[in-house]
C-alpha cells in the first residue's frame, strides 16, 4: 500500500539491482528503512531476527531466499542446504515450511541451469497469489463496510476497530483485516480506524498505526482497555481482526486480547468479523480450547520499546525488578462471539456449517 | 503496609521532626523516596503534581496541609487562604473539597491559638478513619476469599485479578481492592495476584506490583489483554477492583478496561467484586451511563514511562508522529456484571436493593 506518494509491497525483486528488497520492520514506526537481501544469510537473518514478520510475508521471504540462493549456486547440495537453513530460522512457522516445500518440489526435478529462472518466477507467483487472496478478502469485506455505511448519515465515517497488525506489513500487500478498509478508502467511503496498541509487543501502535498514517487513513491509537467503552458509547460500528488459526467450527485464535473485544462487541451489538486466508483454517480441529497457546518471555511484558525525545530508540522497564510477568501470546474467541468470517471466497458464519458452505471440498 | 521489614502508611506526621512525610509516588516503582512536607507550598505542590494520588490520600494530604499552615500562621486570613489554595490544586477531587471543608468548619470557630493543636488532631483522625474504613473493607472481603479458598485443594493459592491501583498507596493504608488480599495474606491464606498493568498510566505495573513486591505477596504482572484468557483457562478465582464512583443502582465507574474484565468474568463464571468506601457511592445517580467520562491527554497513550538499563528514567513514544490518540480515562461496568460490592459495612448485591439494605438511612 502507500507510503506517502509511493506504492509499496512488503517484499519485491528489484530488476535493475538484481536483488530482493524488504522493509526492515524492526524500526517502524520510527524509521522507514528499505534493505536489500542478496545472499542466503541475508534471508535467514531477516526471517530469524524479525526484520520481516507475519506468516504470509515469512513464506514469501523464504521463497525469495531459495530463489536467490539458486542464482548463486544451483547445485542439488545447495538446494537442500538452502531449504534446511531457511526452515531452521523459525521452525514453527507453517507458511515457512509450506513455501520452502513448494520451492523444493518445483526445483528438485529441474536441471541446475534452469533453477534460478524457475525459482524467481515461482517466488513471484507466491507473492502475487498472496496479494490476490488478500484483495479478494478486501472485496468481500468491503461489502460489509458498504452495508454499514448505507445505514449511517452520508459523510459520517464508518468506525472500525482492529487489534494487533493484520495489515499489509504482515502479508505481501493489502493485509487481511485491513484489506476491506483499504478497499473502502479507495472507493471513497469515509472510514476511521480505532487502532488497539496491542500490548505486549505493540504491533498496533508500531505497525497498524504506521500503515494507516502512511496510507492517509484517518485513525486514532487507543489503549487495549478502551475498546469496550468506545463500543458502549456507540463509537465503533464494526470490529475486523485477523487470526493465526481458525478451527473448522469457527473458533478463532488471535493475538491476546481479541477475546475481550469480541465480548464487548457482543454485549453492545457491534458486529465482530475475522478476516482470514483459507490456509489458516485448521480443518483438523473443532474446539478452539484445544489450540495450544504460546507463553512468551516475560520481558515483553516488563519492558516497552520506543523513541526518546532525542530520537534514540530504547527499551524501558515499567515494573519493579522483583515483579515476574506472565505472557500468554494468544487467546481463543469462541465462534458464538464471531459475527462472520471474511475469506477470499466470501463471508460465512463462524461455524462448521458456514465454513463447509464456502469450502464444500472439505465436507465429508 | 510493609516495605520490606518496615510498616508504612502513605502519609504520617513525624513527631520528632515536626513535619509531615509522604512517599513521593512519582518515582515508583523505580525509586522509593520519602519526602517531608512543611510549608503550604509543599502540600499544594505534592497534590497538584501528583506526588500523592488517590482520592483518600489527597484528602488526607490536604487536611495535613491545612494543619501545618495553622502552625505557621493561624490567623483567619491565612485559614481562608490555605483552604482556597489547597482546593485549587485539583478542583474536581471530591475528597479534597470534603477534607478541606471539614477542617475549615472545625477551625473557623476556634481562637487562632488553639487552631494548630486542633487541626493536627483532626488531620490524624481523618487518616485513622480512612484506615479503619479500609480495614473493615478488608475484613468483609476476607470472608469472600476464605470461601473461595475453602473450595480449593489445601495450599493452592487463591488467584485474584485486580486492575489499576486501588491499593494502600491510593489511601492512607490497606487500600480498598487490596485490603482483603492483605488480610488473607496476614491470615496465612495463600493468595496470588494477577496485576493488570493498566495502560495508559500503568498504575498496576508501577504501584500495585510495587505494593505486592514490597509486602511480599506472590503476584505476576500481565498486560491488560491477558485477563480474559486467564479466566478461560481457570487461572482466576475472583476479580477485585476499586471504583471512582458507584451509582445508587450499582453501576461502577472505574479505570478504563474494568468493563472488559467484568465481561470476561461473567463469561467464565468468575466472581467480580468491587471494593469501595461508602462515600464513593453517588446516591443521586442510578444509570452509570450518565456518569461523565474524562477524556485525558493523548500523550498518555502515545508515550510510556519507564527506566532504561542504565537506570535513567525517561518517556518513550510508541507510535508514529502523525498518529493521534484517544484517551477515555474511565469506563462504566453495568451492575449486572458485578457479583457484589464490598463496603465497610459488609458485602451487598450491586443493585439499589442491595445498597439500601446496607445503607437503610439512604432509603426513602
Amino acid at each position: 500500500m502507500r507510503v506517502g506518494d509511493t506504492h509499496y509491497r512488503s517484499i519485491w525483486f528489484d530488476e535493475d539491482a538484481r536483488e530482493v528488497r524488504i522493509i526492515d520492520q524492526r524500526w517502524l514506526p520510527h524509521e522507514f528503512r528499505v534493505v536489500a537481501l542478496r545472499a542466503r544469510d541475508d534471508f535467514t537473518t531477516a526471517i530469524r531476527d524479525m526484520w520481516v514478520r507475519g506468516a504470509p510475508l515469512i513464506g514469501a521471504t523464504a521463497a525469495w531466499g531459495m530463489a536467490m540462493d539458486m542464482r548463486a549456486d544451483a547445485s542439488d547440495a545447495n538446494l537442500e542446504r538452502a531449504a534446511r537453513e531457511l526452515l531452521a530460522t523459525r521452525p514453527t512457522a507453517v507458511n515457512l515450511r509450506w513455501a520452502i516445500e513448494r520451492m523444493v518440489n518445483l526445483l528438485r526435478p529441474l536441471p541446475p541451469a534452469r533453477r534460478w529462472t524457475a525459482a524467481k518466477a515461482e517466488a513471484q507467483v507466491i507473492c502475487d497469489e498472496d496479494v490476490a487472496i488478500n484483495e479478494a478478502i478486501g472485496e468481500n469485506g468491503l461489502q460489509l463496510i458498504e452495508a454499514v455505511a448505507a445505514n449511517k448519515p452520508a459523510g459520517e465515517p464508518v468506525n472500525i476497530l482492529t487489534h494487533c497488525n493484520a495489515g499489509w506489513l504482515a502479508t505481501v500487500d493489502w493485509g487481511t483485516a485491513t484489506a476491506p478498509i483499504y478497499k473502502a478508502h479507495e472507493k471513497g467511503i469515509p472510514v476511521h480506524v480505532w487502532v488497539d496498541e496491542t500490548r505486549p509487543r505493540n504491533q498496533g501502535a508500531h505497525l497498524t498505526a504506521w500503515e494507516m498514517a502512511a496510507h492517509g487513513i484517518p485513525h486514532h491509537l487507543v489503549v487495549d482497555n478502551a475498546g469496550g467503552h468506545l463500543m458502549q458509547r456507540g463509537e465503533v460500528d464494526m470490529v475486523i481482526v485477523g487470526t493465526d488459526r481458525t478451527t473448522a467450527c469457527g473458533d478463532v485464535a488471535n493475538k491476546i486480547g481479541t477475546y475481550l473485544k469480541a465480548l464487548a462487541a457482543h454485549d453492545n451489538d457491534v458486529p465482530f468479523y475475522v478476516a482470514l486466508p483459507s490456509p489458516t483454517i485448521d480443518w483438523t480441529l473443532c474446539d478452539g480450547r484445544d489450540i495450544p497457546i504460546e507463553e512468551r518471555g516475560e520481558d515483553e511484558v516488563r519492558e516497552v520499546w520506543g523513541r526518546m525525545k532525542d530520537g534514540a530508540i530504547t527499551r524501558v522497564t515499567i515494573c519493579p525488578d522483583e515483579t515476574p510477568a506472565a505472557n500468554p501470546a494468544f487467546d481463543v474467541t469462541p465462534a458464538r462471539y464471531v459475527t462472520g468470517l471474511i475469506t477470499e471466497r466470501g463471508v460465512c458464519a463462524a461455524s462448521g456449517e458456514g465454513l463447509r458452505e464456502l469450502f464444500p471440498e472439505r465436507a465429508e
